[in-house]
């Protein structure tokens, strides 16, 4: 007997017909005699409609509010599903994020947990009732309600998972698993059997959109044994596992795109000690996540700083760069969102030379200018002008996975 | 400096503008110095929706997850309430049942509010922050959500207001206060300047539906002041108050239906101690509410007892009432939903006597035939074919308001 750990995605539970599906498979796991805790998203498209209606009733919505707003996709979603899997005799419960209790600290919209108290769930658990959790959700401390950011329900499934030593935690989705590229935009893009967390890890927060990148942390973190596959069949997908020798071979596993970036320059900043420090600890104090940072000095004895935020939170941190860079007496600012940032990953990158200039020459051979650059141990980001997105992954994908 | 409840329901929430004009309210009570806490229903339609999904998801929903679907209609529109006063300058924050707290015992569907404590929500008007409470909903002592019935959003306001000591509970609706009778049946109906908590809480039970019965209760035992009103105008509307020796001149106040009703005859009931105990103990069991009762003694030794019950509940009353009229060896069941429970309401019943017959003969002089009766100091209620409605009211409107 195991304990698993099931987590369906908007596009699993968008009706009810649906979510009839999902609980025939969670029947089936729970009759072959193991305990299931079900984690559920929001209805498919359901999120998006609170943040339009969040923005429709204010231009820069509370963010406390928003999670209030937003936490009620996930709470239908659990409802019905166990009522659903009521219906057909399966004893279960559904349990919001207040209730597991899954804590979190109190940056809304994008809500890490700290903590997870899972005795009730397993005592409903060892009872033999499925438990279905609504994802995506917490709650803070003084008891406010908080939400993990998209995708958030991923690492509200592997932390359960995590919390409750579960056997494995599987993320049932609308993609047969894991690929070495977006098959949307490189039609040869495959199947990838497995990955390594760290691999994973780049691929999530470059953009592959296939498991929240703090999922994968909690997962290489805690051990816990990911399978991404599709809840429309019964196919293996891709395990998501500790990395292994045999996993050097390849140089590169994958390439991916963030289309979710923007850039900021501050022009002339004076060249003295503290103006870094004093621009980005005003953007952090605003929870918006700084990503790439350049610094380029020029002659007069200033410099320009470059960066990369998240789309999402370029009109709220355009603002703040503007009131920051008048204050340090910068020359100005600009801004630029037609970007897109693309990297190619890979395990196998520790032990070979030379990746970057074949990626840089591969990009120089399509005529496509590079902006910035950024590199890890396993991973090698570019960023450039939007318009080259799918020249670039198509060459990337020919040049190191088709051709090896 | 006042403190006031201000309850807006579904009608004045309906949408994001209605909203705005239930906010621009909120500021001008709190801009006049007062404390304001908001209580606000799902918007409208919302209950039902979540309702017929739940119904779609199985046909008889287990009344635990019903009630977690059920409560993010409130939770929506507290949420936005708060975001628009928050735009509008006014500090605001939501609070859930549980956030509150609003503690009930585990009837879900229709539970009862047992605790309410309202530090935090007092901390946070102490503050000068507008509370926004999510109306319909509490939670149990084990932390399930639970919901407080259909108009149960009055319950919590007027709950909120005792709790908090408040000056006055304002129920803002989409009728300018309390009636004599339901206007769109009865075109003479008119709007009582007030009337006793008895008279409303006769009313209220009677199915005039301005105001949640238990909401009643709450306000007499606890002497909130209760301002039935519209929130479309800024007409005074009803108040809801202690009976005082003038009302008494008044025989009827009010001509209520309740057409949510559903009869049930269990025939040949043998003749022997303990029978109705196990019939009405099970249905009690069920959380179905018997609201009339009539034993007619047959020359056989067994009798028949007829019953009135909610027509929601009728469904599920029917299978547990043929199960216990088998074992007790009744000889069948008979039901009726096509009935409706017409009154007439008044504390001056008490000192004027022959209302009764008066009420049989209006009845009897149109041809009605009466089915049930029941009486209680302030009330004559009687059980008529559902095809009588508009007929029996008018009647004894004219009768007993109109002529005096």
């Amino acid at each position: 007997m195991a304990l698993i750990v099931q987590k369906f995605g908007g596009t699993s539970v968008a009706d009810l017909a649906r979510i009839r599906t999902v609980a025939a498979r969670v029947a089936r796991t729970r009759a072959s005699g193991d305990q299931v805790a079900v984690v559920v998203s929001a209805m498919a498209g359901e999120t998006n409609k609170l943040v339009a209606l969040a923005k429709q009733a204010a231009r820069l919505p509370e963010e406390r509010e928003v999670d209030v707003l937003l936490a009620t996709g996930e709470q239908v979603t659990a409802s019905l599903a166990a009522i659903v899997l009521q219906a057909m005799g399966v004893p279960a419960r559904s349990f919001l994020g207040h209730q597991v209790r899954i804590e979190t600290d109190s940056a809304f919209g994008k809500a890490r947990i700290v903590r997870i108290d899972a005795d009730q769930l397993r005592q409903t658990l060892e009872a033999g009732t499925v438990a279905v959790v609504a994802g995506f959700q917490g709650v803070d401390r003084s008891g406010s309600i908080t939400t993990l950011g998209r995708g958030g329900s991923d690492t509200s499934a592997v932390a359960l998972a995590a919390a409750l030593g579960a056997d494995a935690c599987e993320i049932y989705t609308d993609v047969d698993g894991v690929y070495t590229s977006d098959p949307r935009i490189v039609p040869h893009a495959r199947k990838l059997e497995r990955i390594a967390f760290d691999e994973m890890l780049e691929l999530a927060s470059l953009g592959a959109k296939v498991l929240q990148i703090r999922s994968v942390e909690f997962a290489k973190r805690y051990g816990v044994k990911v399978h991404v596959r599709s809840s429309f069949n019964d196919n293996e997908g891709t395990w998501v596992v500790e990395e292994d020798p045999s996993m050097e071979a390849v140089t590169v596993t994958g390439v991916a795109a963030d289309q979710d970036q923007a850039k900021l320059t501050v022009r002339g900043v004076p060249d003295r000690a503290g103006v870094a420090a004093q621009l980005f600890g005003t953007i952090a104090d605003a929870n918006v996540v700084v990503d790439m940072i350049i610094q380029n000095a020029s002659a007069d004895g200033s410099t320009d700083m470059t960066f990369t935020v998240p789309r999402s939170d370029y009109d709220r941190a355009l603002p703040l760069v503007e009131r920051v860079a008048g204050e340090i007496g910068a020359r100005g600012v600009a801004g630029q969102t037609d970007i897109v940032k693309v990297s190619i990953v890979g395990v196998g990158m520790r032990t070979h030379a030379g990746v970057a200039a074949q990626m840089f020459r591969t990009l120089a051979r399509e005529g496509i200018n590079i902006q910035m650059i950024s590199t890890s141990e396993i991973k090698i980001s570019v960023v450039i002008d939007a318009r080259y997105l799918e020249l670039a992954m198509r060459s990337l994908h020919e040049e190191f996975i088709e051709r090896r």
